[in-house]
């Protein structure tokens, strides 16, 4: 009887569902509620959160001016569920968007709602570009994260997910992403001779895929000048650019959109997570005009008109994104916390820091240690989580809203749980200088 | 300016979503509201919904009941986006959902949430079998419909969507469905020949997947001898036999899964549209205990805990589904509505009637003709939709809960539109008789 | 040291060649001379060779005119090795070929010589129906044989070969050949609907590719109307039409092309095997004018002019192909064989008796049976092959040319094989019956 | 008539060859006659030949003992084709390559024969590689050549190639060669880099394929310590090295095979072109015995026993690998000739000279200053090809065998063909520097 379970009892879970679940087991409480910074459990403990949905609650959990929307529309009868049917809401959504976040950016985009997966945008836009250019190949990059159904597993680097594709996941071509060959090399040079070099093996591509700051990947930010020159390599051979906003994206680095710091001008982008603001599922890809040679119907997905989500989208545009006041406080905050970082990181050679705006990353070098942590932190009354094909990498995505207090308090308990696991496990160079 | 609109104006659309807005084209009216089995415009005009978003709302637009359980849990902070952590109101689906559908059933499955899209759960299961049987082909259906991301678009049949991949979709083989061949031919002894014929050029699969009802594919309904024999060759061969009950599950055909008149016994289930009973985007995956060799996290996705749509569709299991008493609506309304289509039939020999439960299709024989019919209706006040590879069929899919007298205004204005379509595309036969 | 092994000694083979070998499994003695329809081993014994090196040896071994242009041109300094350069033999064989062989059938071909093995014509010829069409699909049939390179693999139907690929072979479909699902069902029709019905799952393929007598396959021949049914749906669908003749072609089945029978115009012909007429390798592919768009060296490979086998398959023109006695011949003997076999097939309800022409099979249901025949008679002076997905059918390849002497005693030997491998294996339905 | 043609005509190729000959345009006569390094063409004129086949005729045209073993052969009615069963030819081949050339090496492999292209062995390198790791990906380098069948076809670097294969060649993933990414880049770590990164998009490969010296792909030669750095990546990581000998083996960098110099001991070796020692197609695939899980027939193919070109073979490695007489020979002669490119080098900054032993290529920056050279190479009487991705580089062929005076004719041929060359196509560099 399901009234009956014990408070945090995960009998249900590990009975009933699959055995591919994994945040449950990362923190092995039931959740009940949440509000802004904060998730209680069962039991009433609390616990500051900063993992966000994986970057979908970048204004925080349950923001009661969403959920007003969200309620008075329900209680209008506001269509939930309307295919891509032409709705009231939808078309507030578009006309909002494109006044409030493009035409002051000087973007002139079309929208296509795609089923409310990040994935499916990126299978979207892949299909896209391949009927655009008539060409098959993608470039991907080191490290980076799209997704894993077939078509977006074929981007995504991680070999975890790539070998529980079960067959090959084609079509794609990895290159090295800025950084990842030493800072002497400029990786985009690579990637221009071998697309320059007929005889490279590497066969022209439709698009090039990346994510500004690659999150998944271990928070790596790629620079201003790598991320132009990859622009350029992709205007001068024909290639669609897409930018994967969807974890960097909706203000996360301080912009709306991250690429804003670059001045690229995307021919797609794609946005998810935290767009709908209180975590509903909706996905976004964000087209040229004129690329937008699609036939009707030609992407489908029952799922892509998800009005409720379009309603607390729009609400959330309009408190955060009508000024300037949200970025300004992310690059705040985000200065602080990487002041923050930087203190921890100088406690111990093996830790470096990484990331832009609210997007920061502790690398630690081993998942042995991030393990030790991340558990230590729950255990103190912090959500944070690991990324990096390791897990070597704290991943820090605390709400862009956080307030202070909250945020010192996710920082003392990191802080804590850092050294307390680096006494642990002693660095191996040091123990040998010994 | 958003609020300056003029009710009903498309230009938003028309400016600023993508060229692959399919509805918002068959139905050139912008919706504001819905309720039950009516929707309605900016205008205020009512419109009876005999397509219920594809498939979306069995139970109807806003169920108050739904809505309620789901502004409770708003108001309660509840939490809303929670990637795959354990939470209160996913416990309650888990439990409730084994206790009410599974065990009366006799039915022992694991639970899978995927991102809340179809394609994802196709995606998941393909992934699975090919996992767990070492085996890369799938074998699909003609006429099958199962999304457009890469590797559902594998087993989708048909070429507009197919074509639209890009790249080749590759690793699915396409069988017969029942009736495919004449109805002479039955077309599970084809499968079987070219399964145990080591030189038929057909891999031995690592599923077999199939709708019991297709859908998209001009509401083809299996016979239980021919599932039933499908079945028996996956047992044989070792081959995962999936069921896709996207569609037809959920109550549609009268049972809550489409499989139940068949006494199948699949090992892998894919169940979302009706699911969250509201539109809320959800997608399930049920599987056999003993398949279930998932490593956690090797198919992810940010939104595979959509928290509300849990408690709405815990809601619905609550509503409709601890009593007999909406299968045997819905049995009883199919009836009704197969009654009329077949005298709607009698009118012409171009027409025919298919299907299960209140899962209908009238088959028009061409595209031509259900164009001016579904047009005729809209005008007339009923949005009804087709399917079929050339759109031939028009495909009823009213609320399983609607009354009987919104049914009879639906099936009246469809009769008035057929008899007026018929009257402009007369026979050819005919008039070459004459 | 080599010339110490003792005759027929097989142990250089066992330690020093791998264990993919197979006919030196099958006639397990090592052979050293051999001339018309006469192999001999090591100890001087002979065998009547019914296997003519699978259909390479249609002139029989040896033939002394090829053979003496041959050493005529090495002692002359001809070129050997040229590449795709021209030279004198390779002018000579052009313009002879086209005056005997073409003009006279009213064909007009352009010559493509490829990498001496059939695989390599058959990548070719998809190659060129890819590029044709721009379609990326090959239709292929049930127990079609066409090679075992990755591309060519992909239109072969034997598991066997296919699982030993590594990676699942993709890029073609397979559908019934004629006679797959029984007499009654005309399997060209199965094909026009799956092509005709836009949701069939089954794309519209690039080319069909097909033997007019599946030879690998299990000597299975099709009929003249299947043959242009389906050469209608190729014209109708804009799909190139491949005729692989490689072991059927070069006179076999009485004429010089298999498909002379069914007035084909197949817009691709595949020509390999007898080609050179004493078992030099050569491979050509024979191409429609109006589809010669390659551009220059877009499909290579060094040895694509064997300027030694253009001079002997010169020879082999000359002497068999100007006349029409070979083809006369090749009729009767072929009307003996089949006498002959269908007396033996009436010993027995498990037998059966395929083929046109020369290349004919008698089908024994089992490779069990077919084991113990073929066995027997080697050990009686017989080297016979076995076919089909289980190797239940008795490959019949004589070399066109035998005498009538010779071909009766290796008839003799084979009718005394399956009487005797009768008896050891009774039928299983016969024992029942009692 | 064929007789009739005037000498030198290429009429009938024009008229009659696929559009897809290539070196009939670049040597546009017809060649009637060859011996040891001088091709004659019908009008009389002779031409020293510094392509020999593509590197078929290490030891020359119509090497007399070589074609007298042949002759002999024929006039024993010894067997030329066979499949591949037991033949004395064959057997004394296996005997004495292992005597000869393994032996000695201290190597143990076993043989397999496959259908006698370089592709074919390629593709049953990479089905044997799949097949024993159980993984699907191949590791080939920028600027690899191995051949152009689907499954070759993905693992060779050029453009032009793949994009005549009409659909994407998938399974390979292309590496930096030796000194692609300048000198100062060791690319053997970026290889181990993106093989020790869980999530740098490369999937563990089943095999690395590779030539110790690139020639299609431009004369590159890598060195010792690379191919050392490769052999151990690939011992790491469970990876088959296979050797792609086909160009570069049989001598022509001095020793029997070309990667002794830098002591690798590859998984797989492939040889071809000059190992039946006079041009007839041959195809050989060394594997060491632990490897060797074929199953009988899995890569068949029916020209894999080429006897002939056995008994040619040989008596080829009797006559030249007995001693080590021509090892010293290549090494001299090589030298003689680099010292002369270098000369020519030094004429202009644009021109650099690559490779080893007798496998020597003249990079000359632009293939509009190769066409020039070439052409009027051929015109002097010096047959001799480019390559390299631009065809930027001038391959160097000659019969190792080659006599100093035609070497010499040779080369001042080519000297005065660069030097008129480069006076018509000033250098750029210099001119802007006036």
């Amino acid at each position: 009887m399901p009234n009956e379970s014990s408070p945090n009892s995960l009998i249900a879970f590990e009975t009933l569902e699959s055995n591919v679940r994994t945040y449950s087991r990362s923190f092995p409480v039931v959740f009940r509620k949440s509000e802004g910074a904060i998730l209680e459990d069962e039991e009433g403990r609390q616990y500051v959160d900063f993992l966000s949905g994986a970057g979908v609650l970048n204004y925080g959990h349950n923001d009661r001016d969403f959920l007003n929307h969200a309620m008075q529309y329900l209680n209008a009868n506001g269509i939930v569920q309307g295919l891509d049917m032409a709705t009231s809401a939808k078309r507030e959504f578009l006309e909002y968007f494109d006044e409030i976040i493009l035409r002051p950016r000087g973007l002139k985009y079309r929208f296509q709602f795609t089923g409310p997966t990040g994935a499916n945008a990126v299978e979207a836009a892949l299909k896209l570009a391949r009927k655009v250019t008539g060409r098959s190949s993608i470039i991907s990059f080191t490290n980076g994260f799209h997704g894993v159904t077939l078509g977006a597993l074929a981007v995504t680097g991680n070999r975890y997910y790539r070998d529980a594709g079960g067959i090959p996941p084609g079509g794609a071509v990895f290159m090295p992403y800025d950084g990842y060959w030493g800072p002497s090399n400029d990786t985009s040079r690579f990637l221009q001779k071998v697309l320059d070099d007929g005889s490279s093996g590497v066969d022209l591509p439709a698009a090039v895929i990346l994510e500004t700051v690659q999150a998944e990947g271990g928070i790596r930010p790629a620079s201003k000048e790598w991320l132009q020159s990859v622009e350029r390599l992709c205007r001068d051979n024909g290639i669609l650019l897409i930018v994967d906003d969807i974890q960097a994206g909706c203000g996360r680095t301080g912009d709306f959109f991250s690429f804003e710091f670059a001045e690229l001008s995307p021919d797609v982008v794609l946005l998810s997570k935290s767009l709908s603001g209180c975590g509903l599922p909706l996905s976004l890809l964000l087209l040229k005009p004129g690329l937008d040679i699609w036939q009707p119907g030609e992407h489908s997905g029952t799922f892509r008109g998800n009005n409720l989500a379009l309603i607390t989208a729009t609400a959330a545009l309009r408190k955060y994104w009508a000024s300037e006041e949200l970025s300004a406080l992310v690059k705040k905050t985000g200065h602080t916390m990487r002041e923050r970082l930087r203190e921890i990181r100088n406690q111990d050679r093996r830790l470096a820091v990484r990331g832009r705006g609210m997007m920061l990353g502790l690398d630690c070098g081993t998942g042995e240690l991030t393990e030790k942590i991340v558990r230590n932190a729950f255990e103190e009354g912090l959500v944070v989580e690991r990324c990096g094909a390791e897990d070597e990498v704290i991943k820090l995505l605390p709400p862009l809203t956080i307030d202070q207090q909250t945020l010192q308090r996710g920082l003392d308990i990191l802080e804590e749980s850092v050294n307390a696991a680096l006494n642990v496990v002693p660095d191996p160079a040091t123990v040998l200088e010994k």
